[in-house]
């Protein structure tokens, strides 16, 4: 019965993927604590010949190997249904798939144009040209044309962010009162940019206290969980 | 313990609103009969002595007044908690209320710049001139240079629709495998499009069939629900 965690890793062991993220704070809302195998863009081998694919998130529990992190969500909900729900039931596990789309592609890719510039700093050294040169396909463009655009696509990333703000104004948490998964799912987004980048892609003064205020709380949860690992490399790393 | 429903109407009975259709599906969810009171834009000072505010819907139930689709939804949720859940839970409520918010901006700000032009035609004839003045005011152009615009916009249209289309190719209902309130909320829109417009917003041959078929099946719902009304009023009318 034990229950393995291959979760991303970059420089120094920090904690680099959003999709890894948002299933470490699913473990500690189920209260469950894994055995962590920190991976490396490196060890594909060992994860395909584990899997059959190449992504992480990977969780191995009771002969099984889960891949993709909704699945490992939805795996960790219906097997141990008596710990806290990370979806309140079957229409919030409905609901928290749409946001989840939503965040996957639509925040995210408007994420990857604020901070993929900046990123390159915190993976591996071994890991960055194979990261230069998967992103820069995807991104088609440098990541020096990525980091050269990002103030001008700001604004229209804060416009992405608008009803997440909206949200948060009325109520603490993306479920309401207490947090559930759609908040990891989010809140693994601005993480991904707290590692990945030196600045803050919700500025103060730029009216998204509401949307700084939840991600403070997020980063506080389950005993400071956001600052357990390293943040962006200093000039000193 | 009368139920009352300030229901807004158009051209010859027409049910325009996409806020009171989300209501109507509330309604039929929770097994409520309302007595149903057919609201034009020109009964703004019935609307503001009952209210103190313009919007319909509005409900009436034991000697409360509740405006504003969302605040009527959690009255009825809350009211009639023995009757199905419109939202199943705390954090079913919580995410719908994001969804709403993204449905209300979003999804319902590009889906005016489709139907606008035509929409006027399903006003009721008195009405007109203040839905040309006020709907004009909000778009920065005259419904016609709407109407002009549309085709270019539809690919933008269909962008934002793609969480949406995806999410239904995994499950029937955006609340999973039944409707729930988000579905009436997404599918509100989409309603009013289809009462307000002859063009088809979701075209055969745009890729997106799992978004079409998901609007088939809600309107099918509550025995044929979403065709109960009159639609777009033809030549003839």
């Amino acid at each position: 019965m034990a229950l393995i965690f291959h979760e991303r890793v970059g420089l120094e062991g920090r904690r680099i993927s959003p999709f890894s993220w948002r299933i470490r704070y699913a473990f500690a809302h189920k209260g469950l604590q894994p055995t962590v195998v920190p991976t490396r863009f490196a060890d594909v081998d060992r994860i395909r010949s584990l899997s059959g694919q190449h992504f992480v998130p990977i969780i191995e529990h009771d002969e099984k190997v889960i891949h993709d992190s909704w699945e490992i969500a939805c795996y960790l909900e219906d097997r141990f249904p008596t710990a806290p729900s990370l979806f309140g039931g079957a229409a919030g596990r409905g609901v928290t798939r749409l946001v989840n789309i939503w965040s996957d592609t639509v925040l995210g890719q408007a994420m990857r144009l604020q901070i993929y510039g900046d990123f390159i700093t915190c993976i591996d050294p071994e890991d960055r040209a194979y990261f230069r040169g998967s992103r820069e396909a995807l991104l088609g463009m440098t990541l020096e044309q990525c980091s050269a655009g990002r103030d001008a696509a700001l604004p229209d990333f804060l416009a992405l962010c608008e009803p997440l703000r909206r949200t948060l104004s009325e109520q603490p948490f993306l479920a309401g009162e207490m947090p559930a998964y759609v908040d990891y799912v989010i809140f693994s987004v601005f993480q991904w940019a707290r590692i990945g980048s030196p600045r803050d892609v919700l500025p103060v003064g730029a009216g998204v206290d509401a949307l700084r205020d939840w991600r403070e709380r997020m980063v506080a949860l389950y005993d400071n969980l956001g600052d357990r690992f390293a943040g962006y490399p200093t000039e000193e790393t």
